[in-house]
C-alpha cells in the first residue's frame, strides 16, 4: 500500500467511486462539485453568514429528528456540537464548493452534510467516513431537502447582513449630521438642474444626506420580518416528505431558539419552496441604498471640485495621493468608491432578477447566483457605508470663504421677491440685474418697487432659507430660523 | 387683420413672445415645450392618473392659498372648479406635452397651470390669456414649485395605480385558488430543476400560484403609505421660499381632504424634494411582481406543452388561431404576453434606477421618465394581470388522462421510502427499476424490504403530497388529507 | 336585417365566427388580437419601418410564389399592388393590432395577411372577405409562416431606422466640430475626476464630443451587414415545410430587389429562425450610443452650471423659461431630455436581453416585445440626436471671461514642469502655491529653479495642450499647436 | 532599533510618511490604497491578464524613455527585466490593491510602479524604497499617466481574454457538431412557443447550437481589432502633456512589438483618454454570447426533462448525486451552471453599463469597476463554454425510443399537407384527429383527399425536414437529404 494511498479513503455515492484525503472533513459530493463547478473560484466558506446560518439549520433540524425519536443520543450531542463548530466559523476551509454551482444548492447541502457527518465522527473518535455510524444523508440531512434548508439558511444569512448594514447605515447617518451642525451657519446657493437656484445653508444639505440614509436604514429594518418567514420542514417541494408528523412546527421552533430570531413558517410551503420574491424584494431595497449612496458621493465628488476650477464648497479629507502624473492633485477617491460599489450593486440586481425569473415549477434552481450576489452586495455597501463614515464624511471641511464669494451678490435670493413683486416683474430684474452691472437690490431700491426695511426682510437668510425645518420640532409650523448665525451674505446690503 | 391671425392670440413669456391658438387652453410654456421635447409622442394627457393628480394638488393649493388671503374669492372659485374638471378627466386633451420632458417636469406643472387658468377665465367669461386676471404662475402656480408639486403628484398617480393593481392581482389570485379547488384531486408528479421529484396534487400547484400572488398584492398594499408621505409645501428647493407661514400645514390637510388619503409631509423637505427612493422603491415592487408572473407564465406554458409531444398536464383556453402555416396549432399566447409586460417593467426598472441615481444636489431632474416609466408599468402589470385571469387562466382544463399515465408507476414516489430504507438502498433500487422492466413496488416486495401493507401506507398518495397545509388552518402540525379524493395513482398495485 | 348588422361581415377562423366591420381590411383574426391584447394601447401601424418591411417581405414572397406558379397573374398583381400600398404607408390605419402581443408575431402577420388580401380585393373590385378569391393565408401568405417573415421584416425594419440614425448623429457631429472650430483659441481647465487637472482648449474638449459620436456612428454603419442577413424562406422552423423547391433563393433575391439592400440568406435557417442575437448586438450597440450620448450631455450640463455658482464655461441657448418659481432660471432641458432617452434605452436593452434569453427551442415567441423596445430606441436617439443638434449645440457660447479668470494663475499647469523638477519637488510647490499667496511661477523663478524663458517654455499653452493631434495629420509626431491664438492666459507674466 | 522597526522601511508621499514592510516590493501608495480599498477583498493581482498587460505597458514606456534618452542603460535594463517578471506572473502576489478602488486605476498603476522600480532595485542589489536610484513616479511612470497607462492595459487584459474565449467557443461548437452527426437520423417534432410544430432531426437540432455559438466566436473575433486601438502616449487627458516629442508613436510601436499586437494609435487622444465606448460594446458582446449560452443551456435542460415525466429527448450525462433527498434523481447542474454565469454576465453588463455613463468631463473614474466586472465576465464565460463542451454536450445522448414514441403519428406532420389541400381544411382534419381516434393519414385517404404515393410524397421526412441545409453546399438551392438514413417515423403507415 503506498503512502499515497494511505492518505486517502474512498467513498461511494450513486455515480460510483471517488478518493478523497483521508482526513478531509468533506467527501465524495464535494470532491465532485469542486471538480464539476470551477466557476467563480470563491468558495462558499468564504460567505460568512450563510455558513453559520446552515450551521444553524442543521442543529435544529438535529434536535427536531433527536426529539422525534431518529437519532440517537450519542448521535445527537456529536451532531449537535459540529454544528455549533461550524456556526463559530471553525469549519470554514471545509466548505469547499464554489459558491455559484448548479443544482439549487444541493452541492453546498451536501458539503455541509459531509463536513458536519465526519467533523461529529472525529468528535466521537472515529475517522471521516465512517458512515455507518454517522452519514451525511441519512443522519444529517434526515428530515430535510437542500430546497428547504438552502433557501432558509439563506434568509438567515441575509438577515444578519442586513442587521449589520443598518447600523452602519446609522453611523454614517449620525456622521452626516455632526457634519450639518457644524455647517448650519452657512448660507449658500441651492442648485437644481445644476443651475443656481434659492438660498440655502449647506447644514440643510448635509442634513438631507443624513435624513435620506436614515430612511434606508428605516425601509431595510422593516423588511427583516419578511426574511424570517422560513420553509423549512418543506422538504424536496414543500410537501414534507420524509419528515415526521410534527417535524416542520418542531424545527422551526428549534431554530427560533438556535438563532434568537422570531422565525415563523411559511403559510403555503409549496409556494414558499420555488418562491424568490424575497430575495428580489430584497435586492430592491440593497438597489435603493445603493442608488442613494451613488447620488450622495456624487454630489459629494461635485461639492468638492476644484480646487481653483471647480465648485469648491467643501474639501474632502486626502486620503491617497491622486495622481501619478499631475503633482499635487487629490482626487475624491472614496466617494468614487461608493460609485463603483453602487454600480456592482445594481448589477447584482440584475442578476438577481433574472435568475429569480427563470424559476420553473416547483423549484428555482438558481439559488446560488442569488446567494452570492446578494450577500456581496449586503457586505459591499456596509463595507462603503462605513468607508464613507470613516475615510470621508468625518473629515469634510466647508470653505466658507469660497462659498461667502459666490453667494454674496447672488441673483438666486430673486424668489423672494416674487411674493411682492410677481413672478414676471422679477424675471425682468434678474435678467437686467445678470447682464447689467447692478445688483438685484440696487434696482429694486432705486426703482422705488420696496424700501430697505421690506427689501431686507424679504430677503433675511432666516426667511429665505428657513422653511425646512422638520414640524414635528415645529408645532405652529413656522420653521426656527437655523441659519441664524450666519453671516448675512445674501442680503442687500 | 387675417383669419389666421384672429384665431390666435400671442403669449409672453421670459424667452419673447409666441402665438397660440386663441382657443387653447394651454399657452407659450406648453407651446414651446411641443416644439423642444417632440420625444415619444405621447402627451401627459394620456397619464389619467398623473393629470388627475396634479389636479387635486393644484385644488388644494389653490383652498390653501386662499385661506392665506392670496387668492380672492372669484378667483378661487373659478380656479378650484377648473381643478376639478382636471381631475375628472374634461381636460386631458389639453395637457399636450410630451411625457417625457426635460426640465424635472416644468412643462408638464405649466401646461397645468395654463390650462387651469385659461379654463377659470373661461368659466369667468373671460377669453384665455387674460392673465391680468388670472395668472397661470402668480395665481395657480402661487406658493408652489415644480419641485414640490410634481413630485407629490406623481406620488398620489402611483399610489392610484397600485390601487388598481392590487385588486387585478386579487382576482388572478381567486381565479387560480378556483381551479386549485378543481384540480385537488389530481396526484401528479412535482418537478425539481425540470426532473421528476416527488408527488404533489395539481390543486397544490395552482394553491402555490394563487399563494405567491396574494403575497404580491400585500407587499403592494404595505408600501402605499411610503407613497403617502409628500413634499408640497417645499416648493423650489425645500426651504419653503414663496409660501406664506403655515401654507404646508394646510395645503397637505387640503390635498388629504381632495384625495381622501390620509397623507403626511415629510420631515425633512429638502430631503423629500431631491428625493427618488420611493420611485426606486416602488419600481422594486413592481419589477417582483412581474417577476412572479413572468415565472408563472412560463410555468403555464410549460405546463400546457404539447398536445402531443409536451408535458400535457393542463390545457389553456384557446384565443387565438396559433400559426399562419400550421393549421390547428393553438399557442399559449396570454402568457406570453404577461412574459413580456414583465420584460417591460424590468426595463422600466433600469430606466428608473438609472434616473434616480443621476440626481444631482438639491433635485432630481429626471422626474418625468421616472413618472412615465413607473406609470406605465403600474398599468401593464394591472392589464397583465386581469388579461391572465380573464382569458387565459379561468379556462384551464386539466387532462387528468395524460397526468395519470405520467403518474402511474412514476419512481418519484421512491423518496417515500427513504425514511424505511434508507437513501443509499432506495437510490439502488430507483436505478434497477428505471434501468429494468420492473415497478419500485415489485422490486420492494420481492426482496421483502417491506410487506404489501407497509408499503401501501409509505407510498399513500395522502402521505405523500399531505405536509403542505397551512399551519393555522392545522393547529396540530399534521396537514389535512388534501389529496383524499384522489384516485390511488401513485400508490402500488 | 339590421343596418347594424348590414356594416358588418362574418368571418370564421379555427376558433368560431366573429363579426368584423363590412369595410374593414383587416379581418376575423385582427379582431381576436384586439380584443385579447390590450397591452400598450399602441398598435403596430404607427412602427412604420415595420409596416415597410413587411410589405416588401409579402411583395417579394408574392413573386416568389407566382415565379413558382402559385399564383396567377391576376391575384398577383392584385397583391402586389396591395403591398405596395402598405410599403408606402397608406394602410397603416388598418394595423390595429398591439404592437405587443402573445404568439411571436402572429398576429401582426394576420393583420397583414388580411389587410393585403382585402385591399387586392378591393383593388379586383370585390368586397372584402372575398376569401374563395383571395385568402390571406393560402394566398397572401403562401410559402410563408409568421417565424420567417416576422424576423426578417423586423431586422430590415432596424435596419432602415439606423439608416436615419447615423446621419442623425453625423450632424451631430459636425454641429460639435463647428463649435470646437470656434473655440480653439480658448485655453481652459481640463478636469480628470472633477479636480483640476491641466490646460486644454475648449476646441479640444468639443472635438472630443465630436470625435465619440462619429465613432458611434462608425460602430452602427459597420453593423448593418449583420441585419441583411435573413431567414426569409425557413418557414416554421428553418426546414422550409410548405415552400416550394428554390423558393428560399428566389424570395431573398426578389426582397433584396424590392428594397434595395443586398440581402443575403442565413446558412443555417433553424438556427436563424429561433436566434435574436442580432437584436442583441443592435440594441447594445444603441445602448452604447444611448450611455455616450448621456455622458455627453450631463459635461454639457455640468460646462454650463451657474450661472453664478457653477462652472459656467459654456452657455446653452435657452429654449424654454426654466423654473415656475425661480425667475430667470433657464434650464439644460434639452441636454437632460438626451439623458432620459439615454435611460429609456438602457432599460429597453434589458428587455430585450430578457425576451431574448427567454427563447425556447425552435423559436423566440417574444420577438413583438423586442421589435417594439428596439424600434422605440432607434426612433429615440435619432430624435435626441437631432434636438441636440439644433435646440442646443448649435446656439452653444462659450464664456471666455469666466473661462479666462478661472485658467489665470491656475496650479494646472504644474504638470508641465514635472520633466524639468520632477515629480516630489513639484508637488511641494504646488501645495506651498495652494496655501499661500504666491503663484507657481513665483516660487518656481525665486528660488532659481528655472529661469524666466525656461519657464516660459514649458508652460507654453501651445506646449501643454499641443500633443493631441491626430497623427495622420501630423506625421512628424508633433502635434500642430491648435492653441496658438490663445491668449497666453496659462503662461507666467 | 528594534527588531519590528528592522523589518519595515518608512516613505514618503504627498499625505507624509507610512511604514511598510522592509522586504515589500510595494511601496506607500499600495499601503494607503489597501487601507483606503478595502472593497471586494480581491486583489488586482488575481486579474492575470490585467498585470501581464500592465508589464507590457511598462516596459513599453521604459523603451521608449529610453530611446529618448530619459532612462540611463542601467536603469532601463532593470526596468525592463522587473517588467518581463510581471508579465510573467512572478509579481502577482506583489499586486495586492483591491481590484476595485476609487481614483481611476490611479492605485494599480502606482503599485505596478512602485513593484517594478523595487524589484528593478533588487535586480541591482540594492534595497527596496531606494528611490534615488530608481523612482517609482520619476523613473517607471515617466512619460504617462494612470489615465493612459490603465485603460490601454485594460484593453490589451480584454483582447487577452476574448483570444481565450473565442476558441473555448470554438470547441463548444465542434462538440454540438459531433452530436448533430450522431443525431442526424433521428426524426423528431420541433417546437414552436413549447406546442408541438413540424418535424425535424434531432441533428438539425443540435446544428442550430453549434451555428449559433460559432457565430458568437465570430463575431468577438471581429470585434479583436477596435481593442487594439490605445490612448497611450495621451498622459493625463490626452494632450500628451510630460511626454517628449514623438513619445506617442514610439511607444505604441513598442508596445506592439511587445504583445505581438499590431495596435494602432486613436485618432483623438482626448476622447480617446475619457472614452469607455469599446469596453461597453466588449460588455455588449459578452452579453449576447451569455444570453444564447443560456437560451441553450435552458433548451438543453428541457429536453433532457424527465425521466419519466418530461420531455426526455436526450439524456445528459450524470456528473454530480442530483438530490440530497431524491434517491437516484440526476439533475442537469451543468446546464444550470451555464444559465447563472449568463445571469451573472448580464448583471455584469448593467454595472459596465452604469459605469460608463457617469464617466465625466476627461475622465471616467470608474475604469477599476469596469475592469473587474468585464474581466470577470470573460473569464466566467470561458470556463462555462468548457464546462459545458466537457462535462455536458460530450455526454449527450439521444433516448430515440422515446423520440419515435413521440413522433410516430405526431399530428406536427400536417403542416406539409397545407400546400396541397389548403390551410382551412387542413385545419379542420388536424381538429378531427386531435379530438378522434383516428390519424391524419387514415382521415386524408379515408376521404381520397390524396392517394398514398401523394400523401407519401407529402410526408416524406426527408422533405418535411430538408430545407435547412445552408445555401454554400447546395448551389441548386434544394437541400441534401440530412434525414435520409431516418427511420421514417413521420411517414403514414
Amino acid at each position: 500500500m503506498s503512502a499515497d494511498a494511505a492518505a486517502e479513503r474512498t467513498e461511494t455515492d450513486a455515480l460510483g467511486e471517488a478518493a478523497v484525503p483521508a482526513d478531509a472533513l468533506w467527501g465524495i459530493n464535494t470532491a465532485r462539485a469542486r471538480a464539476n463547478f470551477p466557476v467563480t473560484g470563491r468558495p462558499c466558506g468564504e460567505l460568512r453568514d450563510l455558513v453559520w446560518a446552515y450551521g444553524a439549520v442543521k442543529l435544529a433540524a438535529c434536535r427536531a429528528n433527536a426529539a422525534a425519536g431518529l437519532l440517537d443520543r450519542t448521535r445527537e450531542q456529536a451532531i449537535a456540537e459540529a454544528c455549533r463548530e461550524l456556526m463559530r466559523g471553525d469549519l470554514d476551509r471545509e466548505i469547499l464548493v464554489d459558491r455559484v454551482q448548479g443544482g439549487a444548492g444541493t452541492s453546498t447541502n451536501m458539503n455541509v452534510n459531509e463536513v458536519v457527518a465526519n467533523r461529529a465522527l472525529q468528535l466521537l473518535g472515529l475517522a471521516p467516513g465512517t458512515r455507518e455510524v454517522i452519514d451525511p444523508l441519512d443522519h444529517v440531512n434526515r428530515s430535510q431537502s437542500t430546497n428547504d434548508t438552502y433557501p432558509t439558511a439563506l434568509r438567515l444569512a441575509v438577515h444578519r447582513g442586513i442587521e449589520r448594514l443598518v447600523p452602519a447605515l446609522g453611523r454614517l447617518a449620525a456622521e452626516f449630521e455632526a457634519r450639518s451642525a457644524e455647517f448650519c451657519g452657512i448660507v449658500k446657493i441651492g442648485r437644481t438642474q445644476l443651475q443656481d437656484a434659492v438660498p440655502m445653508t449647506l447644514g440643510q444639505e448635509f442634513a438631507a444626506f443624513a435624513e435620506t440614509v436614515r430612511e434606508d436604514a428605516a425601509r431595510l429594518r422593516e423588511f427583516l420580518p419578511h426574511l424570517r418567514e422560513v420553509n423549512l420542514g418543506a422538504t424536496a417541494i414543500g410537501t414534507g416528505i420524509t419528515a415526521p408528523a410534527g417535524y416542520r412546527r418542531k424545527v422551526v421552533a428549534e431554530l427560533a431558539e438556535v438563532t434568537g430570531y422570531p422565525l415563523t413558517s411559511a403559510s403555503d410551503l409549496i409556494e414558499a419552496t420555488s418562491d424568490t420574491g424575497v430575495f428580489v424584494l430584497a435586492s430592491g431595497l440593497l438597489k435603493r441604498c445603493a442608488v442613494k449612496l451613488s447620488k450622495i458621493s456624487s454630489d459629494l465628488r461635485l461639492l468638492a471640485s476644484g480646487p481653483q476650477a471647480g465648485l469648491r464648497e467643501i474639501m474632502l479629507p486626502p486620503v491617497q495621493a491622486g495622481s501619478s502624473i499631475m503633482p499635487g492633485k487629490v482626487n475624491p477617491v472614496i466617494p468614487e468608491t461608493v460609485n463603483q460599489v453602487a454600480f456592482l450593486v445594481v448589477g447584482a440586481d440584475t442578476t438577481v432578477t433574472m435568475a429569480a425569473e427563470a424559476g420553473q415549477l416547483q423549484l428555482n434552481a438558481f439559488g446560488p447566483v442569488i446567494a452570492s450576489s446578494l450577500l456581496d452586495s449586503v457586505a459591499l455597501l456596509t463595507g462603503a457605508a462605513d468607508l464613507l463614515t470613516e475615510r470621508c464624511v468625518r473629515g469634510i471641511r466647508a470653505d466658507g470663504e469660497s462659498i461667502t464669494a459666490r453667494t454674496r451678490d447672488s441673483l438666486a435670493v430673486a424668489t423672494g421677491l416674487v411674493p411682492l413683486l410677481g413672478y414676471a416683474p422679477t424675471a425682468a430684474l434678474v435678467k437686467e440685474a445678470l447682464n447689467g452691472r447692478r445688483t438685484l437690490a440696487e434696482l429694486v431700491l432705486d426703482r422705488g418697487l420696496l424700501d430697505e426695511e421690506q427689501l431686507g426682510a424679504a430677503l433675511a437668510a432666516e426667511k429665505l432659507t428657513g422653511e425646512a425645518a422638520p414640524p414635528a420640532e415645529h408645532p405652529d409650523g413656522r420653521a426656527a430660523p437655523p441659519a441664524r448665525g450666519a453671516a448675512p451674505t445674501t442680503a442687500p446690503p
